[in-house]
């Protein structure tokens, strides 16, 4: 402990800091104070389809004004779990709810994760790689985001009776 | 680095402390803890109209038992982001999803920021000041709160296709 | 301050860290992963009912098999509070927002709290005890978890007008 741990909680800080900046000018569509976040050759992937893809940080900025389409959006973010993987590198997984307003009033929210590669630059860390995953989404999100994975039951698994029943809610 | 580095860090897990004691206090309404959180002369703004503004900490601590209107509430904080403006000072800016219910099973959920102002006191870190915002709201929220700061797009521009095909969702 | 002040800090992210791995294993059912984060002699209460009470690792490992009956979840956890009650104990309480969604494509959504005590093992921090309590719920939701607790109004309270009036939202 000491020198090298204290360092290590400071950069914890700042990757934080970053993935709170990034949803703080999004929900603002400051996206040039948002494109300063990532690194001049980052990759962002938001889904299969090409457009949900952007390599740059232009790209990702030009990208990005598709969410002028909504009217308000709103973007909570949680469960920062990072991870040194060398002294100017760190892997990032955090979970975020997106809500989203159309001009119509309609709404459309995602449960999701972002599967992120912070590198440390001459200028301090930067975003280099975001992969984005869906845990679920609404029947008004309709973005086609990569699927969160998870395992299945065992064959043959069975429900147990959980839930009250109705009688009783 | 070092002694003072480590002073930052331990204010701002000590901020972040009271932004949470706040959401947990008040879905208790555990109303005069609540209280303790703030500056003897505190400011809160929630929204323009003066029944959404409470001076002192006396002020706000009534002003706040206004949430006994709803039967259940939830007040779910992230998106902390805290800057230093002095040894003493420091503004932070967080996100909230505050969730209520009225008596008659309606719901309604805001989902905004907190932007604050923190004072060290003899005591501890303090909030002296707050102002609410409201990224967005659902139909069942309709508290008149400020609205959070959002560009527009540029005069001419047009919106991408992103979402799938409603034929393929 | 100093060597004590940074191994309290580093003890708080680690705790952290499990907290956030209990959201993320669980919603990608990664049962063995969420298992290691339990004490052998872990006691975890979602509710009165014995169904939603388990003692042991293996126990907590097997009742959380039932979380196969929804197709998609995502725990959002976030007010993260922690305590500590001796130099290998802490209290944490945190906020939890859990969206599950069934095979049907009916949601249900819980706001709600973990209680938790954590422990120091030779092997790290466990999670040695749970409690979770329920702010709120939606419909969907029909688990018969523990209430969170709320204060009462003083006899005689009259509700103000706060609401924007319906003419002009």
């Amino acid at each position: 402990m000491g020198e090298t741990k204290l360092e290590e909680l400071t950069d914890r800080e700042e990757i934080s800091f970053l993935l709170h900046e990034y949803c703080r000018t999004l929900d603002a569509m400051d996206l040039d104070t948002l494109a300063a976040i990532f690194t001049d050759d980052c990759i962002v992937e938001y889904g299969p389809e090409d457009r949900l893809q952007s390599h740059g940080k232009a790209a990702i900025r030009q990208g990005l004004e598709r969410l002028w389409r909504w009217k308000r959006t709103s973007h909570h973010l949680s469960n920062i779990q990072i991870r040194f993987t060398g002294a100017d590198q760190a892997n990032a997984v955090s979970y975020i709810i997106a809500w989203h307003e159309r001009p119509d009033g309609g709404t459309g929210t995602i449960w999701g994760q972002y599967h992120d590669t912070f590198l440390r630059t001459p200028a301090g860390w930067r975003l280099g790689r975001r992969r984005q995953t869906m845990n679920g989404n609404d029947a008004g999100f309709t973005v086609n985001v990569f699927p969160s994975e998870r395992r299945q039951p065992p064959a043959g698994w069975v429900a147990p009776v959980i839930d009250r029943p109705a009688t009783t809610r």
